[in-house]
């Protein structure tokens, strides 16, 4: 193999492609992020931290700034245009409330988008300014999840049927196959190594 | 759609797969760690910034703290094992520095896995703690990637075929299907609704 450098390229994809959503001058607005983090892993008393990354240019930081609160969803490949066309237009230009049907969860201000298999609301922890960028970290609420994409009672990624992003060659992907075991198929060589 | 509250399950997955690379006690070191973030776009004289949630009980986050140096390493399907096994076993207990061919970019810290198809270096920026992670934020210094992953001179995510990680019915995916492209495929909506 012959590696070859870039210099600091980012290439952590693909990522996952979200429609982030806030209140913003008394409604609910939408932007399309794919620059997400996952912060920790719940457990006891500890909550699941969840990480957006938005250029304080945006007209949803606005709102996320004054609400302190804001949501996750998931949009499906079948709403890939008009998740594309959330992330090309700006709030501060077009009135983005009606393109969804909007449900509400716990938090006041945190619009989620029902017909998205997937949502999340979340209450701002903490924000983490690098270069231009707000990077809110939000304390997990609740989520919200399609009956038709369960399987086992749990949220089943195939029946999601999520967008990934990838930045490199610009271009939405879908997820394949399952074709492996966490924490299980590494356990051969556990027993050879140790 | 009939949609049902799960709680503050977190359901921001897929997400990458990555083994995360430091030097521990003199040697390197590997853990595998797919709760990752991007945290801003890179642009003019600002670099880019990604991020890692790792539990502050593991070995991996000794060396990071001492160096402030660490790598992001992303292994193909192919890997699929190895990558497994390096989340089993801890470098407390199990020397893993002769696991991989190990190479340095310009970091001195930074071990980076020379037969994974894309690495990053990246430099200690700052260390967010919520709950018992630790996430490490770090500035990217350098990308190393297989020349065979190329195509026009850009990483190739389906040469890459990188492992896709779902920690809510815990499996292992594979990317599928290029499905369409971010800034264009939302245009036409553009035009009815402008």
């Amino acid at each position: 193999m012959k590696r070859t450098a870039l210099g600091g390229k980012n290439a952590l994809y693909p990522s996952l492609t979200t429609i982030v959503g806030a209140d913003v001058d008394g409604k609910p607005n939408w932007i399309t992020i794919a620059h997400v983090g996952i912060m920790n892993h719940a457990s006891g008393d500890i909550p699941q931290y969840l990480s957006i990354g938005v250029h304080s240019s945006h007209y949803t930081n606005k709102g996320i700034r004054e609400h302190r609160e804001f949501s996750i969803n998931i949009p499906s490949q079948a709403m890939l245009a008009i998740t594309d066309y959330v992330g090309l237009v700006s709030g501060e230009k077009v009135d983005k409330s009606t393109l969804f049907p909007v449900e509400r969860g716990e938090l006041a201000h945190a619009p989620l988008i029902a017909n998205c298999p997937l949502s999340m609301e979340l209450k701002l922890h903490q924000t983490v300014t690098l270069g231009q960028h707000e990077i809110f970290i939000g304390e997990l609420v609740n989520t919200f999840v399609d009956e038709a994409c369960l399987t086992d009672g749990k949220p089943d990624v195939a029946k999601i049927d999520p967008l990934l992003f990838d930045f490199m060659k610009i271009d939405y992907w879908s997820i394949g196959q399952r074709t492996g075991k966490p924490w299980r198929d590494g356990k051969s060589l556990k027993k050879q190594g140790e």
